[in-house]
């Protein structure tokens, strides 16, 4: 994965629920697997998003870029790579790389992009805490 | 429907989000349209879920059945059902019968059964104060 | 909306399934809404997508973007404009913009493009008919 | 889990996608973990789901219960156990029970049972072949 951050990955396999009439799994699957793939990234980081929010932050999206190169099916093995790819004190960006992993080897299968907006409970934006930009940058 | 209690009804077209591989809508979008059956009758009945949350209540699911009979296809129109079917002051059942209306008529697709318990926002055990008794009974 | 391009618009209520624990829509159901709102477009053109699978054809999705203003809520009525942004022979765009409808007026929610390939049943890019092509400019 | 049949164990995290704006993982998330169990299982049997279908048979859901005893959160960690607790030449049973795993123990959540229908895939009612039943038997 290209850029620099901290990345963390993760194992999925494509549930049957995440199949669509087209015998693939629908792309409004992949935001779901991008936030597993956050959830992870920030327990790997010694934060995780639970503590965040129990804090009294949340990190709400305010823009989601997929890109579909490949369809995933039933029952395939996914690997997700998350990167922190941009930390500022009120917003942060995410990328994502999506492969299959299979006998033959890895295929790219869907990159993408996230961003937010630190807020707290009340939805209006708040600065986060010193350590946890330390700990994302 | 069978039984005595208030009803409403709500119509519904299958999204290409809700089929599967199979290629027919899959059964965990039916518990989802319950749910909208009941926002649909609580609406009829001049007691949004919405005001009663904002009251202090949950409805929370205890016990979900469903009885699959046939399939539902991407853009069926469906016509659900929904009756208050027992209601007690600190619990509520439901019952669901979702039909495809078509030009040839109204086929039963499935019917259902939902069991809640008031609770209060800490999750605990509430009595449902006497004008929403008075609504649903 | 700016822009040319043929139009529809579809009215959603917020489902409780679709809210998350920030007590708001979650982000996935955007692109489920978008994909409401191809299908009443398509309808509106007398060209059902259901038809179009049924002759052999996916619109397979390449790109996804949401760019998300203010949230919405449980019970929150929706207005989702629907455009055909762009159509060539083997690809399709659509935008979309998503309103809440209050009492007190509309406000924008969010925005959003799609980009689709036309697809054979077997996911080799194919030609859109000629009718089609004529039903989407 | 009391009941003769094979099981399987799946440990499954509880996504923010699956919570609602009660705080909790919403019910309709249940089935769907239930089906992870279900391909866990039959993986485990030596015989995926996705080689059955590839063989041309279905296995329809008829019926669904689920009940709900204790409410899962996002990040928790779960545990689903998945037993075949009936085998016939032409439908199934399976049941599942869901526990939370934390450091002080494992907490019921949840119990259920699904009943299929084997079809072929025009949706017909067709007989197992035998090793299929053997597997499960």
């Amino acid at each position: 994965m290209t850029g620099t951050g901290k990345t963390s990955q993760t194992r999925l396999r494509v549930r049957y629920a995440e199949t669509d009439a087209m015998g693939v799994a629908h792309h409004a699957g992949y935001p779901v697997w991008f936030e597993v793939g956050r959830t992870d990234l920030m327990h790997a980081l010694g934060l995780p998003y639970r503590d965040l929010e129990a804090r009294g932050y949340y990190l709400m999206l305010s823009d989601l870029q997929v890109r579909y190169r490949r369809a995933a099916r039933y029952d395939d093995l996914l690997e997700l790579t998350t990167r922190v790819s941009e930390v500022r004190s009120r917003t942060l960006k995410f990328a994502y790389e999506l492969h299959r992993i299979d006998p033959e080897g890895r295929e790219l299968l869907a990159t993408g992009e996230t961003h937010h907006i630190a807020t707290d409970h009340s939805y209006r934006p708040a600065r986060l805490p010193e350590d946890v930009l330390a700990a994302l940058a």
